[in-house]
């Protein structure tokens, strides 16, 4: 089922996301608090943006245990930036442990990364792919549903990239998962699929919280907004509340609390998404399926 | 355009055709002879099939190049078997180094190996793969022209696998050409595509070596049998001839000569087939295309 | 601390030990049961003999997980073995994962694996190497506690290799005990060593329980023995009885149990090593320091 | 015998030491110009400073092939700094392809790199550990030649850490290549040692050219200054010229020239030292042992 983040804002040292708090990314990669397997060591990703030398992303990913990986902990401690998705990878059954399958994706300005699956993937893979437009079948390396569902999401952005707005990137996030929902029924699944997506282009971040089936649960999902996200010398990690009038610049949205200020990080409702905007607002809007 | 060799006959060590000639598989991951680049470092693959226990082959990869691999240094100083893959990877431009991608390729009781390259692959993919049963068409793992060579050829294996004949064996792979053939003509694709493929269900093996234009030669590819292949303790490996009369058992078929005696690796003719039948006979028969 | 298992007797598959008990060493790769930590996430090795071939142990090791290692399962369901040890490591804080840090470590003829520590290990390294020979202090290729134990040992093996018998393999390793008591007492350190060590030389094995505190019990360390030990079509795996006045021909160490049967895996007693003969007949012997 | 490149001055892209440049060390990996051996495969690493953070480098070392490393290439795209080591690695026979065992070595807030060897190296390593404070005995992860010069580098630091100056690094380097020099030759080790050395701070760089033996010319290494170094978008790489008057602002220091312009490369004179100063001046000095 993996876990994730995302954040947008501020820039901030990636260790102060990654190593640093008490249920760090890095933590929950072994001892993972909120699904009842505690283990993603299936490898794990991650990816920013510079975006004074290009628009494309600099995403680093490996298949090993992410707790154990000297390069990631160097990285994460020499590099700050404002938009960032981080993934740890609990591979699915028969889903190979290979760098093509790890998240978070990237394709031209975008990354995209998945927590949950989508039942009976196998059954409907063909399928899929069939609707896509070469450039996105082409894309596609790798094996997972994760991947699969980024292609369709990709083939869905009417826009030439370089036209994409909040409202179109959102809009082809829901398309795709009405079209995994229409594929899975069509197909005669009935088992739940859990579609917690999120995408950005460096600029805008959508993430969904999402089940097929009505009254289950999606997989657990937190968002966490305020001045600024730091860790102190002291150790100690903190939102830091926006003052009364003032603008929040710091938006984290994870599968996990970060920090044990439940309070901190109330969770995006079920079958919405949360759209952070270019400027660190948010939207929380119901999934029109 | 890679490397491989292939073995067939009374069961050797492994090292006596991967580490201890003078041109092993080894020395041909990094200084190959017959080749204008001599580097085939992106990984290794070796299978080889324990009868007794099943007939499924066992097969052992790596993405990382074989000179430094000691596992693998560790398994072919203590394995023998009678028949025998290997395959040293030089990845072509584009295709990623991933496990998925390197040979040999393993199916039920199948192995496969490559040596070449289809021109232009990525035009005929997708319509390769819409003529694929499901079966092949979920099978494949990875990226390469190799492995979806492979499935062409499985799903032209019109017998369920336990009635597979050396016959079949042979037409399936011929006919895997000549689709390869239809599809890259089809396609206006004018560049040479190198088919040296070579498979085995543990009793029979076969092999091509064959190139797209009618003038140019295909990739190098050479045989040697006898009554047995050895290195001896002082270092020196031969294909002991087989005396009159008697029968050959050993059959090795290589992109390379493994030792100087050129005239124990005659070359398969171009555009031709050898198969080793389960009796380590050989037949050696042009590919009608 | 990690887990491991050794075996002596009849060949078995090396997949009914690593794959498919219930409580197999791959389950305990993620999920160790008798260990407050259930992940040995670390990587893993595993070694046996082919004694028709040469008196050196075949070893394979990797960092990555052994869950997710293709090349390992493959191997486990193709090779039977009478003599395996084969472990997964929980790396001690400090200790890197990289290769030369992988049990089981591997000289000449013997094999050597270690669940536990020396405590303030740093504190006693120095010490420790300036009293090896050249030949054992230039052996050391990591980092780990283990491994250095591993050279006392060896140096502690006053024989030539080719004299090695069971008595002088078990002094051999109560006196690496004694030294590593010794150090760490002259050195101040009051902290728990634990000492569960095993070695073989492919026809005697010889495992220690032990820790440096005097009312401390050692880690968890069990033993099985009966006419053979084997993992049914059903998917059950069992260590048949030995009938009356026969033979016990298979016996299993382990740090956990590898099947529900707590009968069938009594506890090694604190203090003890249990040596495994080469008839398969067992010794348990208190460890006089 | 390996690669290296060390870059000072201006910041700029690390892909355009790295992969723009006809001869670029990537190139250099798998077809080195300025040495008998085109291959260097055995792993790499790069590491850089980002002062405004941390005075430690950024290190990132892997065992596999640089040419085919996506994580490399991702960051090499991405990143600029204004000091830079890079090394791929050809391992000297019998040392580990392991990644304690990868240049660049750090400590603190210092980067070294060798291209070379010690002739005999293990001869003398045991008496080389002796004479290092506990400090730097205990900072040795691997097994080079390499490393354990590093730690006789910094052991040579009378200083504190914060008081070196070019100076003292300098002489801490030229004092190394005396003592191994004197081991040596107290050995009775006549073979010739090679001991092109780099060290930075993240201030000053300072690489020799050193041979043990009188008349054998020390491996390759070349420098290249001025203005600025640079790949435009044609592809093109040029160290541009110092107008008159102005200041040099980047300084390559590097095993191999990056382009064809040989004029742009001198050679760093045998046996001798170039030291790059904090603002970016060189010195060039013979090095009295």
């Amino acid at each position: 089922m993996c876990r994730f983040l995302a954040y947008a804002g501020a820039p901030l040292l990636l260790s102060d996301l990654l190593y640093r708090p008490l249920n760090s990314l890095i933590m929950q990669s072994y001892d993972a608090k909120e699904r009842p397997e505690p283990l993603n060591g299936d490898g794990f990703g991650v990816g920013w943006y510079v975006q004074d030398i290009d628009p494309t992303p600099c995403v680093q990913r490996a298949t090993t245990p992410a707790w154990a990986n000297r390069n990631l902990q160097n990285l994460a401690f020499k590099t700050r930036a404002s938009h960032v998705f981080a993934h740890v990878r609990a591979a699915s059954p028969g889903m190979a442990v290979m760098e093509a399958n790890v998240h978070p994706f990237a394709y031209d300005r975008f990354m995209w990364m998945h927590n949950g699956a989508v039942a009976d993937f196998h059954k409907i893979r063909r399928r899929l792919r069939e609707g896509l437009r070469d450039e996105f079948y082409d894309m596609i390396a790798g094996t997972t549903d994760s991947e699969h569902a980024f292609a369709l999401f990709l083939n869905n952005l009417h826009a030439s990239f370089d036209d994409v707005t909040p409202e179109k990137m959102r809009a082809a996030l829901v398309e795709t998962i009405r079209q995994l929902d229409g594929l899975t029924r069509a197909t005669g699944i009935t088992l739940p699929s859990y579609y917690n997506f999120a995408v950005t282009d460096g600029n805008t971040t959508v993430v969904s919280r999402y089940c097929s089936t009505a009254d289950t649960p999606g997989a657990s999902l937190h968002y966490s907004r305020g001045r600024r996200f730091e860790c102190g010398a002291d150790g100690v990690c903190d939102m830091h509340a926006v003052a009364e009038g003032a603008h929040a610049r710091a938006v984290i949205i994870s599968s996990e609390r970060l920090t044990a200020d439940a309070e901190d990080y109330p969770d995006v409702p079920d079958n919405h998404t949360i759209t952070v905007m270019p400027d660190s607002t948010i939207k929380l809007e119901p999934i029109e399926t």
